[in-house]
């Protein structure tokens, strides 16, 4: 065995089982199980370029050289990103725990107890800082979520708003460059037409519909909205503020003074900068839009038994239902950030946050003094953490301060803003004063500055409502509590270091340790997204050759990393598309064909680019129905923007008419969007490029291994064929993207750089043999559980040679004669200690199950033995008796070790129904939890414990 | 709060608990309680000189800072220690996780079947390896494990050699020197005479009980023994062997060469080097000598069901119950260590190993031809990884050397000798090539070396048995199976992190993620112990930081940083007190008096240090018998060597005579040596030097911090008074250690440096007052225990004015009325979610309960509660009806989930016996383990599973 092939590790499958495996699904090697799964056509004629493959021990070196060449700098650049201290108890037990972030978004509720509950902790914190009612969990950076805000109160203006087009929104000149970028980017298509402008000057008028607003504004100075928000509601006008979370700590809370959605990013609490992301942001809203509200919410509801438990709230809202009536196609979530920043409040609780705002507001104030005593004039009048200075010479101060290691913001109008942290000790403040002394002062050393005792944060803003008073903040303050709490959360959670998690359509493979050890490193966590570029060298580096690896690997010619999932991924292309017409003087173009099998962000991002969707029908083999097709595209040949499509389609299938498909599109003037969410059926074998596509993006937590976080962070990067090159996003503050860069996508100029350590990773180590032969194998598994479950389970669709790709449907329709639906085996698959596979997604009342190829033969055959002693269980079950071992489960600890047993079947066969089982049991910590109850009693914050006994 | 002080993270209680737990135990004010509690003759009278205490944030800046003063060479210099490569699964899921870095000794097996089955396939890796029937788990260092052979070879000799005094053992000079160093140690106080030379010239005549050589030799030839072992057999000459543990998978295993004991390090399969340690050695020998190998051994036996279950075996072989009859005082193991060894050999499996083996050994023959070619002598006719050439200018070589940053093995006579690992590439043999081409050379370019076809492993030292067939070494190979597998057995482990470990004298407190992150660095880990001092300058600092930090804190002039476990702290005291009585003309004095209660490790040391035990009586108080220790002094007064004392004493009190007995001791020319087990009580309120003692160890793994590992690594420095400062141990290649210093305690010079980290961190972010206040809460948190069990349990002894020291024994012999005994006590706190206290220790009957300050108070209630619970269960039982809730304690899972449930309580009574636990239930995952079945029918390897079969 070559244990330095990182490949070995990564691929399940042994040598010696592929003889067996082939065997079973009777071909002679992998090339003709290949060649009969893969149209010839469309495979690849040369092998991916890309280096030769680096052991794991290799890469470690590698990505330390590289690290170092990041400079760490003390910056106080501020704009919505702030070093901040991830407490180690925090990066031990989450960060760096396979636990935490290996698991999958929590849809199957029963075993994600662990997780819902950090993160109605989340939802919590957010709440009560921000004064709102209603907080998500969570979205995936400020300006997204700004944008949010802007749809959405766009969604809900008065029906007298929507009769006379009102499309205004206003956006102080205050708020945040880049969310103004990206509310630019996502404004246009919609029609809303952005007003930018100083808030004190605006005249209220009823062409707008809302405002937002930056609280404290983007250089600190802390303004007074009160009576922006009174006159604007009195028009009619509802506004959304942007806040910085940790000022809300010692600043009045939005919600108190009536605005209506508040937004921003929980960053600085804990979570490393990572040269842009992941980081999670949040939304608060008022209870009255609780069904327009963007993302995931987490509410409290009760299980079969009463007892108290968590699910994701009121998912009729989402996209993957609304489709092309969805306001937002937001799917992913940054989870593991957001469990990270809620249990930073957890373990500072409310008074340390107090402690720790009022340290970074004090330091902030003795810098304003001490700057106004050596003669430099501050400029705003109320701040928390942010000054502005008037240095005359930008440019010198500049130089004096990179020497010295230092990065402020420098505006181009002579003023620097300086943001004080968390971490700025009393020596950084003498380090940044001595750089403003080094400067050659203009005026007299008099002080101007504010007394020591004038009180910059006036009464009328200061915060004077508690928060955080719930036991769970008031509880873990030790590291010896905290960790004890964060791994009891831990043990209700199944993630993939305890089976596989076949999650059809979502690839959840190995997460390898090598791939996440970087990110424990300060030379990667710790760089600011804005810092000179020069100081970022090895991310420099790393973007570079990651987005030339995916470029080489789809086919195309340029890759854009800004989208922070695959959602925004597709939005991203589409508005490349939208500005290649337009560079055509084809703007009209606004026709998105979309087969109906596509999964619901395709619907939501067309609409969102501005595009009308076209449903193209499937034929009773799952393929797109070429003469259908054809007929919309001959209708529409005029206005066709783009075709969206999956491939292999998400019904598991290569579709041999692809080509014939593609270029239909071609000749009709449209541009194929090539959605990549199967993209590990793909990779080496054939691409995007060769398939016809002209962009495709890429979810880096599916094919590229990064850890689905339990449901976040996502990496979603646009590879483009050259046409659309041009276009590729850009960021108001560091160059990226093309030459005609449509503006920003996300905040940060490449996403969220510190996961793409993960996938660079993994391409550096994999190398051409390892990501070809990943795809083999992650075929060979699919189609092998087919064969073992062949004649047990229907498999809706398959190819022209009767293979599946990667991943397969299981008909389980059928099984309502026995009263059994399709959600009882996703439910009593717990009991045998396997998370679900996707359930009725293409098809409603389905299994899609995907195995990957890290899975080993042994999990397969665990797992197809669960699934057919299901059937036989199914078999059994009647309709007219539904108290069986399906309707019933899951089985929880409680039940099993109950002193009564009313079932009509042994404790045995309920919890341990097969012999592996028993070696190593996973209890779900809740019975089947009653989404109708908790979605019309919704709450979705830690309610005292005395709430929770109503439930009951 | 102040969030950013350790001091309020590190210690459980909040100030708002202070004043509830003071009220409970009767005092005003936390110096009340220590006023009571600490002699005032004793009490320090000046704060402890220590740096002001960093934030967590600012030490990981420091540490980081300090790191970058080490420089990472590649380094060929073996000896015993060999760069290599921690799998990063192993190095997440084991060393990074607090679920099994905070285990305690698996004495509690029913909860710590994970690490023992992670220990007993480290023990069959050795077996198999070494070809020997039985291997412990496991030594503290090479050198140590070939003392162990050294003496335990004495322990057994035959009758007739007993008879005649046979002490001579003869050591090979291909043995290495810090292990000859080790044995001039160990055998002097013996008696035993080393003998040091040619095992090809020796001359086996009967003078001779044992010898010991080195396989492959130290500067890597390989050397045939078998004619040797023949020889020495048949003239009664028992034969150890000191073996790589690599070179073994190609090499002939010892133990078909007849040999009796086979030792080595596994350091080399997968463990950081860290400057030295920790690190797992092995000891292996016959099965005829299981009664008589020293250290920890897992074996199989089955539970009160008869299934499967493994516990430590034939424990009646350890010092704690051997005390002065002992050969050996080992006690912690390298349990951390070992599981992340066996590990390794799980993840590579035979396949991988070989491939290792065969890559290391093929690029060392490649070397040793290219070196030919190039003009070099090599002059190693038979080779594994080690050449030895002949270079003339040594010195030259060396500075050339080292400007490319390579570190050689240089020997004095003008030969180096370069040793390959796992980590060497081909880019880096061609690194060391270039060096020696840049040396002048004095032969010609003609080649001198081996021919590229010629064997340099001749056929009879060859392997050409089979290992680790077993299934566990062939199934894990890919990393998410080996993650699961880790997985699986952590859940069966009860840690730290699940709840408290009120080990008594064990000192179960907060392992803090910051004091263990720096020890995944690079910078830390990469640094063999024999590189020149001036490449480890940030561990220098730290070392000798930390030495002085603990000299301060026990009031002494010195500290010794070697000891690698408290029981080598013990003998290595003693063996200081003996080289002073030795340089003062006193070496007569040889009587070490030691108090009944004494751990069984103390009089094991003072045997090993050549002194004779007297013990000395404790009074019904459990103080010692001050009339009696008078008496035995006066008997003693011209040999007095030593008194030997726990402080607080192991009864859990702070005796007021203890200076009237030190100044007794001194006196009558003794030196007062104190066990450093209970140095949680004293730490900033008292302090060794004040009670008048001259010498004592430190368990960095009770009081500082250190995790306990699963049972090991411990770390036992020596601080010492200024008298004994010149005695303290040194190291034959790296200068350390006193004047006069005696030879080596440990293989390494600063024994195990990469722990030392943990203590560093721990000292410098609490600085002065967080580590007296710390103290001050342990003493808190013992007498609010103390308080809240009063009159369900007494506590057998006070102190004067009736309180606890940091710890309490509660009698439990009283309930044997009952029928109750103290282990069913212990097993029933499992069903409470506890691990026992500990037990039987010092008073048969009794278990001794510490807390430390790291608890908060909920925990302490929890662990309260369960201990009234059980005391009521307790009540209720009686000695004629052994069916019941203790007696049949633990309760499994599997019990607890039976169709069946035939006992005479229910099972939420059995499971649930509080509500605390049922949101948080631990499984012992098997009931009650039999000790005595095990150790009649011993296995201590993975049996194939036939074998297990048997046992049912």
């Amino acid at each position: 065995m070559r244990t330095d092939l990182f490949a070995s590790r990564h691929i399940g499958i042994r040598e010696d089982d592929l003889q067996h495996m082939l065997k079973t699904i009777d071909v002679d090697n992998l090339e003709q199980l290949i060649h009969e799964t893969i149209p010839s056509e469309i495979r690849l004629q040369r092998p991916l370029q890309l280096p030769n493959p680096m052991s794991e021990h290799e890469f470690l070196a590698h990505i330390q050289e590289l690290s170092e060449k990041n400079k760490v700098f003390k910056t106080y650049i501020g704009l919505g990103y702030n070093e901040c201290i991830t407490p180690s108890v925090i990066k031990r037990n989450i960060l760096e725990n396979p636990g935490w972030y290996t698991a999958y978004t929590p849809y199957q509720a029963e075993i994600a107890q662990g997780r819902l509950e950090a993160l109605l902790n989340f939802q919590t914190v957010v709440s009560d800082l921000t004064g709102m009612e209603l907080a998500n969990a969570s979205l995936l950076d400020e300006s997204t979520a700004a944008a949010e805000a802007m749809t959405m109160l766009y969604d809900v203006r008065s029906r007298e708003q929507k009769k006379n087009e009102v499309l205004k929104f206003f956006v102080s000149e205050e708020v945040l460059p880049q969310t103004i970028s990206l509310l630019r980017t996502r404004s246009t298509p919609l029609g809303i037409e952005l007003i930018i402008g100083n808030h004190e000057e605006f005249t209220f008028d009823n062409d707008f519909y809302g405002a937002l607003l930056q609280y404290p504004g983007k250089h600190g100075q802390i303004h007074d909205y009160e009576a922006f928000v009174t006159k604007a509601k009195a028009n009619d006008i509802k506004v959304a503020v942007a806040a910085d979370i940790l000022s809300l700590v010692l600043l009045k809370a939005p919600g108190e003074f009536g605005v209506d959605v508040v937004v921003g990013t929980t960053q600085r609490f804990g979570i490393p900068l990572g040269y842009g992301g992941p980081h999670a942001a949040f939304f608060a809203t008022r209870e009255a839009y609780k069904r327009s509200i963007p993302g995931r919410i987490i509410g409290v509801t009760k299980d079969t038994d009463g007892n108290h438990a968590l699910r994701m709230a009121l998912q009729t809202r989402e996209q993957h239902i609304k489709r092309d009536k969805a306001t937002s196609n937001i799917c992913t979530a940054q989870v593991l950030l957001a469990v990270m920043a809620g249990m930073y409040a957890v373990y500072h609780g409310p008074k340390g946050l107090k402690f720790i705002a009022e340290q970074v507001h004090s330091k902030t104030k003795s810098l304003s003094q001490k700057l106004g005593k050596s003669g430099f004039q501050q400029l705003n009048s109320s701040f928390f953490d942010t000054i502005l200075v008037d240095v005359g010479d930008v440019e010198k101060l500049k130089s004096i301060a990179e020497q010295k290691g230092i990065n402020f913001n420098y505006i181009d109008t002579g003023l620097v803003s300086i943001s004080i942290n968390e971490a700025t000790t009393n020596q950084d403040i003498d380090s940044i004063l001595s750089c403003f002394n080094e400067l050659e002062k203009e005026s007299n050393n008099q002080s101007s500055g504010s007394d020591s005792t004038e009180e910059v944060i006036p009464n009328s803003v200061q915060r004077n409502t508690p928060f955080l008073q719930n036991e769970v903040f008031n509880s873990h303050h030790s590291e010896t509590e905290l960790m004890r709490y964060i791994k009891k959360l831990e043990r209700k959670d199944l993630a993939l270091n305890h089976s596989m998690i076949s999650l059809g359509s979502c690839t959840m493979k190995l997460n390898a340790a090598s791939e996440m050890l970087p990110l424990s490193w300060a030379q990667w966590g710790s760089i600011h997204p804005f810092v000179p570029i020069d100081q970022a060298e090895g991310y420099q580096i790393v973007l570079e050759e990651l987005a030339k690896n995916l470029s080489e690997i789809t086919g195309f010619a340029g890759t854009s990393l800004q989208p922070n999932s695959g959602a925004q991924g597709e939005y991203a292309g589409l508005m490349t598309i939208r500005a290649y017409h337009e560079s055509r003087n084809e703007g009209h173009r606004d026709i998105c064909i979309i087969p109906a099998s596509a999964h619901g962000t395709n619907p939501a991002s067309a609409v969102m680019a501005g595009m009308k969707v076209v449903v193209t029908k499937t034929d009773e083999r799952g393929n797109i129905d070429v003469a259908d097709l054809e007929e919309k595209v001959i209708a529409h040949s005029q206005n066709l923007a783009a075709l969206m499509v999956t491939y292999p389609s998400t019904h598991g299938v290569f579709e041999s008419s692809i080509k014939k498909i593609t270029n239909m599109i071609h000749d009709h003037g449209g541009q194929v969007y090539m959605d990549g969410a199967n993209m590990n059926a793909q990779v080496g074998l054939t691409n995007p490029a060769t398939i016809g596509a002209d962009v495709c993006h890429l979810n880096l937590h599916k094919t590229f291994a990064i850890p689905h976080g339990g449901g976040g962070p996502g990496v979603g990067p646009i590879c483009v064929a050259p046409q659309l090159v041009p276009f590729l996003p850009g960021n108001p503050i560091i160059k990226t993207g093309g030459e005609q860069a449509i503006s920003a996508i996300s905040a940060a100029p490449w996403g969220s750089s510190l996961a793409c350590l993960i996938s660079y990773g993994y391409i550096k180590m994999l190398g051409e043999e390892g990501l070809r032969h990943s795809t083999e194998i992650a075929i060979l598994n699919a189609n092998y559980i087919k064969h073992r479950l062949n004649g047990k389970y229907e498999v809706l669709y398959t190819g022209e040679q009767g293979r599946a790709a990667h991943e397969m449907i299981l008909d389980c329709r059928p099984f309502k004669q026995n009263g059994i639906e399709v959600t009882d085996i996703a439910k009593r698959l717990m009991d045998y200690g396997f998370h679900a596979p996707t359930v009725s997604f293409p098809v409603a009342g389905t299994v899609m199950i995907e195995p990957t190829e890290s899975e080993n033969l042994a999990e397969l055959d665990r797992f197809c033995d669960a699934m057919i002693s299901i059937r036989h269980e199914i078999d059994a079950a009647t309709a007219e008796d539904p108290n069986n071992v399906l309707k019933n489960s899951p089985h929880t600890l409680a039940m099993a070790t109950s002193d009564e047993w009313n079932f009509p079947y042994s404790r045995q066969k309920a919890l341990f129904p097969l012999p592996y089982v028993s070696e190593n049991k996973f209890w779900p910590s809740v019975r089947r939890v009653d989404d109708a109850y908790g979605d019309r009693n919704l709450i979705c914050t830690c309610a005292p414990i005395e709430a929770y006994a109503e439930v009951e």
